[in-house]
């Protein structure tokens, strides 16, 4: 990884994640060779990554966009996906062995000087690179889906990825707009979905004991919790929330906030009734028929948000960026 | 509460969620009595609602604005307040005992008509309720702050009010542009403080255990989840993320999110250690001296974002708010 742009990469595994990989790639100017066993899932990625360059919001394609589809290539095999690339993604099955396998063969066909990350989203990277040869060269670089929208990626190596590796990673990542942070060794979930895992373990709580309706928990989340959230993380909000700052803030609450951890959910399995009342609620909501139009949706304004965030950020977050 | 605009309110406490509810209410078109103690609350108070009437966000006071100050009057007692008022919003300490000897005060003064409402984040309401004869007419209208700017609110009742009056007080919160959601009983800690708390605390856990930084729990929700959660509420979210939906999302990760709700964080305590670690952290970040204008930042991005998000939402989520 040398340049800021120029670069070859290749991404393994051409579903949703992959895909949209490939689109921050290939907007970033870099080239892309994509490999996926499955012809329809690289049709349905080209297509995709084609709506992405275009501009998915209805925009016009800015100078040289036009062109950027000529960098994206579909290799026949892993060996021609990888055998020049400077950055691998891996973005297959959320499956130990297949993982392990794979990153043999990433290892045994990529140039030396490549770093190699998974997308993994709930696999240590010890599991699958404890044998490897190359494991110094792998980490886990888990996106928020989907990538080419979403700027936060959390980068875990191994207990053996050097630090160089994962500082390769992240100014990889930075050079295509994305906000990596570095875990400081590996946990199962990583950072962010504990924090979220938790949060949803509460709403469905909730819902399991009666108080509130799947719709509640999403109105609280999205009119409540998650425009602060999109503007300020819990701890920085808490901050701002007294002018003697954080300690002061939370010295106030101390005594609620203990009380509330010890009446949060305690539930560790997931409830299938449960799943299956959300369920049934959901689809009165949204069909499975409106589904696609939905994430399309979705996607535009996911795009339109971050463009709006991105002119609005405050001093301290340009910094921070810098 | 009977027409849209034009009711009488009262804000009993005039901190910062005091003066922001006013400001809400005056912006809708309603005439607001203050009441505070502390003379330097109302001040500052009249101030701030001075300012988001004229426009936080740096636009022009739209038509009839400049005569909004005009329907904000300062009440020299409680009774002055609320004797003729529609609805009264308290917003005094966090306090049972002075909580229950306000709504005895609020429950004499103010007309058998009015709705009597209690801003508090944390205590239940009957707890200062029960002995209390309009008991039936009273419930909690917990805000996120500040309530101009954010526009969920968490109705709970006590077990003796009548849906009658939570439905008066849901009518009242969405002509001022809340967004209301009802719980079914009440619960410490209402909804949103409670997934605020599921999530505080694991984040809490990442830090003792040298994970990671509050700075960086802070850009994985403010970059990944908050961003996220700005459009989407964590169920509506998982529902996008498989074109047959809820559960078959759900069952593909079931296992994973079992074994994760096990390795949450079970601490329960507040540890001020780590409390002042996380405190020096943020004060690197944001210096005492800088709160006051990063809060000013603060409010201004909210007032964008919620502008941007109210000309984004998908037909679901308006049709959802008719």
């Amino acid at each position: 990884v040398k340049r800021s742009e120029g670069l070859k990469t290749a991404c393994i595994g051409c579903g949703v994640i992959g895909a949209s990989w490939a689109a921050a790639f290939v907007k970033a100017g870099h080239t892309v060779r994509l490999f996926d066993p499955a012809q329809s899932a690289l049709n349905q990625a080209l297509a995709e990554i084609n709506v992405v360059i275009k501009g998915a919001t209805g925009g016009d394609a800015k100078p040289g966009q036009g062109t950027a589809i000529g960098r994206v290539f579909v290799a026949a095999s892993i060996e021609e996906a990888v055998r020049d690339a400077d950055y691998v993604q891996e973005s297959i099955v959320e499956d130990v062995d297949v993982k392990r396998r794979l990153f043999k063969q990433l290892d045994e066909f990529a140039p030396s000087s490549a770093v190699l990350a998974s997308s993994t989203s709930e696999i240590q990277p010890s599991r699958f690179l404890e044998d490897l040869a190359g494991r110094d060269r792998c980490l886990v670089a888990h996106p928020i889906s989907p990538p080419h929208l979403i700027p936060l990626v959390e980068l875990c190596g191994s207990p053996w990825t050097t630090g160089m590796v994962i500082e390769r990673a992240a100014a990889f990542l930075r050079g295509i707009g994305s906000e990596p942070i570095i875990l400081r060794r590996e946990i199962p979930g990583f950072i962010l979905n504990r924090l979220q895992m938790a949060l949803i373990r509460e709403a469905m709580g909730l819902i399991d004991t009666g108080i509130c309706s799947a719709a509640d928990v999403d109105k609280v989340v999205r009119l409540g919790l998650g425009r602060r959230w999109a503007i300020l993380g819990p701890f920085e909000a808490g901050h701002l929330n007294s002018r003697l700052g954080y300690s002061d803030y939370i010295m106030k609450f101390r005594d609620s906030m203990s009380s509330l951890f010890r009446a949060l959910s305690v539930q560790n399995d997931i409830d299938l009734r449960l799943i299956n009342r959300i369920d049934q609620e959901l689809r009165l909501r949204v069909p499975l028929s409106k589904i696609s139009e939905q994430q399309t949706q979705r996607d535009i304004r996911l795009s339109k948000l971050g463009e709006h965030l991105s002119t609005s950020i405050a001093v301290d977050h340009r910094d921070e960026a810098t």
